[in-house]
């Protein structure tokens, strides 16, 4: 029997340990694979920190959130590279790779692959950002996530009459803000990818007011209004060492509320968007994902992401996956923005 | 500016008030419609039973279970066909019809189509058994529902050593029994598609039982045991005349305890899946859905259904529609038996 | 160091483990006790079957549904009696029982305590129906997922104008029914302790219909209608050799629709009630309980149960717990009847 | 029949709605009392801007979160006093009010209760600080919004081995926080009341991981660390004028981040925690405090607040209920404190 080796790199998301459980039940049920899991993403890997994955350390794992190996940003190519990588294979007897990750985890794995390693990636962010494939897993359970808590703003707003802001995740894309804002009624959706002026936000905010309404404005963490250079970083530095978003829609209360003259609240939802129990969607998207994960490795199928696509779950090769990120195109702004005011 | 009227029919479904509302946000803010609601389905159209539909009157809308304009089971073929409908329309200046509707409502939308009606379909079922739409909206809601109701099922199960059956909608298709057990962990699903016989499902209780598990099955309402002539109906005529469905759940209760020697439990969970606030996955799609109606009719294109294809929204002629019902198929069953036992 | 067992016995119910958790680190916090659980109820007391309880193995309880000791039926008056439970606890260095139970364990837990067992009562019933304490945790939790799950059964109802009836648990009192149908807006709820006729429910639900509501019934599975002789039974017997209530609900849907001449629909909720993740109030409650058990035992106070007062936990002798089963008071039934019809 | 006025002032609170809807089920089913909503709190009622409260108008209000008369800051005593009060009171017909409200408005009630005019209070404050009931509604929703958002942060901590901190809501005392981080298993608890040093609670978060936790903490947002001065007021004033609360949090992530070593993200929760859905908890104690507030003006107690005691509602004459805030006492936090580390 040939054996597996799974991590899982970068942000947290809901689903990632759903992806675990679909592969190792995949491998073991056909008798074709067993699975060593490495903790805490490719440090493990170097470093042959790992654990066996057996169908009783799978047990319960579709609705946990988080995952159970652990994450981290350690970044394979910069640390040691492919011959590291394989030294540690070798060692473990592991024939192939099962990399969860995010952008930056795919494309290592794509220099991985083009070593020679067998790798196959699974795409995982709650961002929503990557190319090739229709959703990522962890998206949706953001977005009912930061839904659920906008529903809550609005009650609130009402009754004070005040205009609430919701700042949600999205470090390059604004499709959480897109969705939730869509579900949850926003008079206004602000994203990184259209940078509409605070003026234009204003007049929504001022237009929902009019008609009676207590405006509701959700923001992605990374929106710059149109005339301002860079988005908002007011604290520090991240592990990957880029300044932090977070916190735009305290900012939003002040320039929006001085615009208006409304009353204006805002709330970071943070990290609740990223945690918890995945969404039934997410749990079957991603136990999916990890069975066609085992399928195309017991195919020979490496240097591929496995990838959603309308109701299939197919591959594509990695080098596909992770060139542009999927951002909010304009036709799905433009239909939103037919909601707004 | 033309006048457009929107009905729902057949069963209820999360989702369907956020199709009434996307659409009279699309067509009031182009400036190119203004609308009236039919009350109570066909019934409204033939009857020139119907509100005015403003801005105001959607205002709420997208999070609201059920529908407002009420719905029933009338067929306008069988009442009076397309000269009755014509003859309201015209009394009520109404240009063209959006019928939210499931199959028979689809159907019968496609032979008013066919008479000269302009009339624009879109597909409403939670069990998600109309062909040629990806997914149609109220599906995610019920499944989100049915998964969280499992998840509960599974503690009790566990502390009690008992085998839980949950038995859940699905009328032709085991969709939501496939995705709901999928995400649940369940160790048997079973579905109309798909007639395994009792003892194979006795057989994958034992497993699950023999690895230490509480045993967790998740059923469809129409599930027929090989061997069996006809699905369970335990209670009368529906609205339809059709006999009901609903209580196979109890039933196996009896014969699984009684292959097994496992205490078996059966809950039945019955209209809690088509009731209640949609997901946001569920508004965003609805939402999108009645906004691609009003375009649809913009463009003249009548006769048609709205269509959600991977992230797109697209249209599709009425008549491919609504050919065969969309059915689990076979490799999709295959796929979740790996994770069974 | 002493050494205390703890045990879970009966129906399970939320917050079972955040009892189990509360007293472990309470015992162990402070130094005064190791802790053995026992598995399956007093069976694993009598077989002398445990698990150490160490902070490790109590870690992320509080949250969790069920009871990871396992439970049973057994009565270990008729199986051993007091001479068994002190050989096992000798074997094992136990200095006393912490029990977890409802009204049967904890009238065994008295009689063993007359017989100089050190014993302390934990009440536990989703039923709230134990005398001589406010609240029983798992109670608020029952009452909270059929809340929900009646909220969702009102849409639909409304849509389409129909009848729905919940049909609750509740064996001897109707307090989830009581609340659950206040909180819900329920037009009738029907109780054990008050046999309202069917002919009064009819006008209940005829009275919010003349109003232009969609009615909506709330039903605990024991009520037995005025003029009938106990309450129904279609399914065999339970673990106790009882006859398993649950089912009144589909009765009703045809006697109410026969009454009434509206379409009625009955959901059975079942055992989702009991299972699941606890609220927050039920989470507190167990955890401070299951510390105060510890608290008794530290100052000697055996043969008690420990209580909620108001906002104060307490401790009660058993004999006053198990007197009489806490049931629905008349004034609190006329005081949600004024919210009837 | 005689009339009464009802009308909420203050911070919103989920469970507001289903106060105004028991006064008016109560009093209008018993053929009592008519009703009149005073729009915006006692602004309203000095200006005479009300809407009549029927049973058609309080239809669904039961889990409506919010309030359908909105609210507002404005204090009756400095804007007229008690002859502007009984002026618009005549002028409407009006023979007593109901007020909900907070401390603030209690308050107020009592000195134009002492000149004489018919006043009851309802307490409503979702920080529970308020004296001679043993909770107010709200509260528990509250709690619940927080727990689960807690939840799901400790996925995420323990994903990345990083300290999570929330921060929750409570101006004058630390309810939210001590119950939801004992609900959601907290490493340390920080609240107004009890001022532990920046170092204890350093400990408390190292001790966590060293025995491989992730540390969690739950801040209250008037949290002050023993040596300092004052709350963290980073963002101006609120409507009242007062400093505003929120964002301690932030700067806890920093201090605690350098005093542990370890990496912290915090997250500020804010407004979810009082819009939204009320929990059954809440519904059924608002629902009772709204009948009762009717059945003591029917008995002439006026001066007097409702108040949940045990599982009673009674009353309690308002200048009993407005001395002291109701804070956390030590025993609760000592209690608590055994669970942290």
């Amino acid at each position: 029997m040939k054996r597996l080796g799974i991590l899982t790199s970068g942000g947290d998301c809901p689903g990632v340990n759903a992806v675990v459980r679909g592969a190792v039940l995949a491998g073991v049920r056909t008798g074709q694979y067993d699975f060593v899991g490495y903790l805490d993403g490719w440090s493990g890997v170097l470093s042959n920190n790992s654990v066996p994955l057996t169908l009783e350390s799978v047990r319960g794992l579709s609705r946990l959130g988080g995952t159970i190996l652990g994450t981290s940003r350690t970044n394979p190519i910069t640390s040691g590279g492919a011959p590291a990588v394989i030294a540690s294979m070798e060692r473990d007897h592991v024939d192939g790779l099962i990399a969860v990750g995010g952008e930056g985890s795919l494309a290592a794995a794509r220099i991985l692959g083009e070593s020679g390693i067998k790798v196959i990636g699974v795409p995982k962010t709650i961002d929503n950002d990557l190319s090739a494939t229709d959703y990522t897993f962890g998206f949706d359970t953001a977005v009912q996530t930061a839904t659920e808590a906008i529903d809550r703003l609005r009650t609130t707003g009402e009754s004070h009459h005040r205009c609430m802001i919701a700042e949600v995740m999205g470090r390059n894309a604004g499709w959480i803000a897109l969705h939730a804002g869509m579900a949850a009624g926003a008079h206004a959706i602000l994203i990184p990818e259209r940078r509409v002026s605070l003026e234009q936000a204003a007049a929504w905010v001022l237009s929902a007011r009019n008609r009676g309404r207590a405006p509701l404005v959700v923001v992605a963490e990374a929106y710059v209004p149109a005339g301002q250079d860079a988005p908002y970083f007011p604290r520090g530095l991240d592990t990957f060492g880029r300044p932090r978003l977070g916190g735009i829609g305290y900012l939003l209360e002040e320039q929006l509320q001085e615009l208006t003259g409304i009353e204006c609240r805002a709330t970071v939802l943070g990290h609740i968007q990223r945690g918890g129990a995945p969404t039934a969607f997410d749990r079957v998207l991603a136990t999916r994902l990890g069975m066609a994960a085992v399928r195309a490795a017991s195919k020979g199928e490496w240097g591929v992401m496995v990838s959603s696509r309308g109701t299939d779950i197919t591959t594509v090769a990695l080098a596909a996956a992770i060139g542009e990120l999927h951002t909010v195109p304009e036709d799905r702004y433009l239909e939103a923005e037919m909601l707004f005011g």
